[in-house]
């Protein structure tokens, strides 16, 4: 399939996507490496610790997000890479075992006004578990090739 | 030493702090997990990759930075989980073998309007590689113990 260009995007677009275990090796090792805070990395959180009980470092979570996106979205695209995100919320405490997956919604799209070969659009990314509730939100910037003439 | 309560942040304290090596093996480790794109997973990416040498995931930067703050700061503050961040650029890309280290400065604070036990505190947080250039930036925001009376 031919990959997508700026002009292939429909504003409004919502699409549901991906499949992604948090288990409990997975949450320990990502918090061990990157956010050891102990309601990361203990099965029981010790008296004192933040959060009572064990969850996923919130950029754990971003990193499986991401993970879905790349593979159900960005490779479809023709990208270059993104300037950054916006408003990232840690909505609701993701658990051993919840089952992730992503909903995206193409909220607005434009023209870069001092780059010709690009447009930019800005998704709105949220993050199911596997009741139907958002665990985790952000806006995203993505720029996408214009096609050629 | 006792740890930090919202009372005890100080407005406009500026911290230089941590030190993380961006070695290819990392980066490739954590681009094949969370974000294969080839321009982050390839020593050489292929023709047509969105850039044209290897660099790191930006949410790759930003874990490494998470690192760094708790390692530094995070474990000396009374925390709550946080809420999120804002605004968080890739402002220059990361190559193999950049030695990153974190600015951080706190910009506000204030007392929680609805929950009496703690503030939110404001940061900017600016990742710097081994010349000093900014290469990621975010706000934080985080909420800390007040102090019991």
């Amino acid at each position: 399939m031919d990959k997508l260009y700026f002009d292939d995007i429909a504003e409004h677009t919502v699409a549901e996507f991906g499949s992604f275990e948090m288990t409990q090796d997975e949450i320990i090792r990502f918090a061990k490496a990157y956010d050891p805070q102990s309601f990361h990395t203990e099965p029981l959180p010790p008296p004192g610790s933040a959060f009572p009980k064990l969850i996923a470092s919130g950029w754990n979570t971003a990193a499986a997000t991401m993970r879905m996106l790349v593979e159900n979205w960005i490779v479809k695209c023709h990208v270059f890479p993104s300037p950054g995100i916006d408003e990232l919320r840690y909505v609701r405490p993701v658990f051993p075992g919840d089952i992730l997956r992503v909903r995206l919604s193409v909220i607005a799209k434009r023209k870069s006004a001092s780059k010709p070969d690009r447009g930019i659009v800005n998704c709105r990314v949220e993050t199911l578990n596997q009741n139907g509730e958002v665990v985790l939100a952000f806006k995203s910037i993505e720029f996408l090739k214009v096609k050629p003439a």
